[in-house]
């Protein structure tokens, strides 16, 4: 993953025309904006670990396995909002953790722990390194150093059980590396978040993540049938069984944690037999209106896509949703869907047949297979587009958010109206990607001109996207997690009550405070 | 309900001839049980609470709505498990709430539990009294006095929002209101447990139930949007969207709580339109082993039917599953399968097409409609038959576990064994009533002659078979709750570390301890 931007180098890519003369007359950006630094130009503080903490840790974890230098610090620095990329461009110092700290097991986990807790050394777990929400800042709170806990060495398909179609997976898996590891045995967990590619099993299950086929095969959370959780405290192993009735979930007190209760460590999963076919279909709707109450009517029939998404108008009409076409001509009027369907020949069969009839009923347009075809072949490639976007002068942020189908028009007006009041003139574009019986998610993309102090007016624009969320009825975060972002509005979001249970668990498990400060909890 | 039976007077029934034929049979059991007290002969300890006490509850709710009267307190002492009903049995004083009382509003329950914790009294939030693990039992714990606190009346349908099939439905509310109110409107929620006639909707939320139809609507905490809760601490509402990446599911946390950390007082729920149509069709396996895997390919291909359930051979032979043939020549041989599909005509089409063509490639055999329609006319009577048992002299009671389904075979066997270890000859019958994709429940039925110190023994097979649930790789309970009876469980189900969590959010919210002393967390 490059240091300053999305991904892998090679999948850069150049902004074509179209796009430049589309920021140009919508945007009036002309000019690109000023190169960051090259990497041997960063500087970053110097780490406030003595090389006594050093020696300690190593101990615990092994030479190879702990590193104070620049070169592995500015990795770990953050994740990979807009505000990231922006202050990894620039040519102040820099924060990063004090050390990179790659434990083996939990033993090892346990051990940093509780060296950390004595030495007063906060902790960030780091899995992708995905975070846009800065769920991976290197904060110290009152301590006096920060480490980055990779996981990346707990990386084993440690069970799978093909009876139960239940699989164990470390922490530490990519998304990719779990897929690859399942699909030799014939088996899929089917979770592609746009972070797809580097984002891993442990972050999914720390951010309540959900995946672009979440109408097939449920977010994160919901494939979740176990974990295992190291804290200063102890290790947990919860879940027994598919389904108990022994109390509170308490699994569903650590998904979701994002590093402040503990160290998720492995997590036994729901999995499926890769699917025998795969079918595709892309549909116009007149209007958004028209085309959320066709989504609406798919899932509360119980229709079942794997994946059914919808653009507005604006978003189709850029072509965003198809990554390859952007900024050409539109393909498509209206607005875009897209349905895909996975299973045995008869149930994509069937599940396709019901689904047609569904959304023609509700007014949709078959478009056929070709531009939810596109839409797949693109499916992770939005961020080098961000990457791109930021390079030629203009900044592109998204959020998100959920509610029941009934106040979902009045929370996108709210949101858009509160966006485009803070960057006037901005482009804002909306999707509908993760839908459920009773509501669904709105996803924005917004596209200003970079201009002067884009830190912060792109703050003062999320701050009203954030306050409007709360005030029409939505939730801060559907799938982009709390971190430091989203955090002034978790009272909001759980109450004060709900705060202070979420402080005692802290307390409970983390006495000293070391898990992740200043992200998620109040 | 009645004070020492199960439900209405009018439906008890005599068992039929050839019952106390097979009891005799195979249990040795000749005579009848010694009848119990006569309501006017049960003797209560005297209420622990002063007039002074009663007249400050009276203050907050209304002279109307608290009782220290014996024909209030006896129908709150406890709930309906046979323990329970032993005990009420007995000629020795029995133990009850101190005081019963009624609030109308959450405004009234803060008041009562400020109250309360004021005066060192413990509180048990009541609902239909259909617990069968203690989960009513009117303990004190240090405290100097216990009410049982009623929430019937809070029976409002408080909002419905048919664009989202949302509904909100006060705790108080039992199974049939709730289904009847919405049902005025069109819809319906689709729970139905055994204790549906007389549990609530805040019982089900806090007890985590699971109801017959769990294959096709899920079970009750599937259903949950949202829900308040009135604490000592403060008042909850938690929920804000169908899904959220927004920290830890509180609601997660009182879902189970089972009264000890709250009083849940509104629940909102996902509800669906009263299906257009029906279809049942029962099936015959040649044994539960090959009726089992039959279940699992249902479930795993999701090939989506509503009710899917499997006896094995022991119960089928007894036709339990059809409780108005009970005891008669068995009218299925092998082991009963019983599915029931509902939705529009195309969604049963589909549904029950597809389930044939897995069960049927399975080796099932159709038994056509009517063994299905039996199961379903007789779903809610089982603790009737129970109590006609007690009254000929069999000791009958349930347990139920759930695992995942490698271990489901060598769950089995483990709670027979441990069952038949410790009720020598007993009869133990067992059946498969909640499915998922990973796992599914196993619920016996054991029935022995009551002989001398039945509470004893019954508690001593209890005993082994929950040693044997958990060291066979299940949870203690898949929908009946803790309670007291399943409480010495917990350490082994969540481990040390989740017991102290527990305890902390307890604390947080509950300091002075007067929320249902004594249940689930040890």
């Amino acid at each position: 993953m490059k240091w300053d931007a999305w991904g892998d180098p090679a999948l850069a890519k150049e902004l074509p025309p179209d796009v430049k003369g589309l920021l140009a007359a919508a945007l009036g950006i002309t000019g690109d904006a000023a190169p960051g630094p090259a990497l041997d130009e960063v500087r970053l503080h110097p780490s406030r670990l003595a090389a006594d903490d050093l020696a300690a840790l190593a101990a615990l974890v092994g030479e190879a396995h702990v590193s104070a230098a620049d070169a592995d610090r500015l990795p770990r620095a953050g994740g990979k909002s807009t505000p990231d990329l922006l202050r990894r461009r620039s040519r102040d110092r820099q924060d990063a953790p004090d050390a990179v700290v790659l434990p083996g097991d939990e033993d090892e986990i346990t051990a940093v722990l509780a060296l950390c807790a004595e030495r007063r050394i906060a902790v960030v777990p780091f899995g992708g390194g995905t975070s846009v929400v800065g769920g991976l800042d290197p904060e110290r709170g009152p301590l006096r150093a920060v480490v980055s806990l990779d996981l990346r060495r707990l990386d084993a398909l440690i069970d799978l059980d093909e009876t139960s179609g239940e699989a164990v997976l470390g922490a530490g898996l990519t998304g990719p590396a779990a897929e690859a590891l399942l699909a030799e045995r014939g088996w899929e967990l089917g979770h592609y978040p746009q972070s797809f590619r580097y984002a891993t099993i442990g972050g999914f299950a720390a951010t309540r993540s959900s995946g672009q086929d979440s109408a097939g095969y449920g977010r994160f959370d919901d494939m979740v049938r176990g974990l295992r959780v190291v804290t200063p405290a102890g290790t947990l192993d919860l879940g027994r069984a598919p389904a108990s009735a022994a109390g509170p979930d308490l699994r569903q007190l650590f998904l979701g944690s994002e590093g402040t209760l503990g160290v998720i460590t492995a997590v036994r999963l729901r999995v499926h037999p890769l699917p025998a076919l795969k079918a595709y279909e892309a549909w116009s709707f007149p209007d958004f209106a028209t085309g959320s109450a066709a989504l609406r009517a798919v899932e509360q029939q119980g229709t079942g896509p794997t994946v059914i998404r919808l653009s507005d108008e604006a978003e189709t009409m850029v072509n965003l949703a198809m990554t390859e076409q952007i900024g050409g001509a539109p393909a498509v009027s209206g607005c875009l869907a897209v349905t895909v369907f996975e299973g045995s020949a008869e149930q994509v069969a069937t599940r396709q047949e019901l689904t047609r009839a569904a959304l023609l009923a509700a007014g949709g347009t078959s478009l056929g297979e070709a531009p939810a075809r596109a839409w797949e072949h693109g499916r992770f490639n939005a961020p080098y587009l961000r990457d791109s976007l930021l390079d030629a002068g203009a900044l592109c942020e998204t959020l998100e958010t959920a509610t029941s189908w009934s106040r979902l028009p009045g929370l996108r007006a709210a949101v858009t109206e509160a966006l485009t009041g803070a960057l006037p003139g901005a482009l804002v574009l909306c999707h509908i990607s993760h839908v459920y019986p009773t509501g669904a998610s709105l996803y924005f993309t917004v596209v200003a001109a970079l201009g002067d102090e884009p830190l912060d007016r792109w703050a003062a624009a999320k701050h009203a996207a954030g306050d409007a969320i709360l005030a029409a009825g939505g939730t801060i975060t559907h799938h982009h997690a709390v971190g430091a972002d989203h955090r002034p509005w978790m009272t909001a979001e759980i109450g004060d009550l709900g705060v202070r249970i979420l402080r005692a668990v802290k307390a409970e498990l983390d006495p000293a405070g070391i898990l992740n400060p200043g992200k998620l909890i109040p």
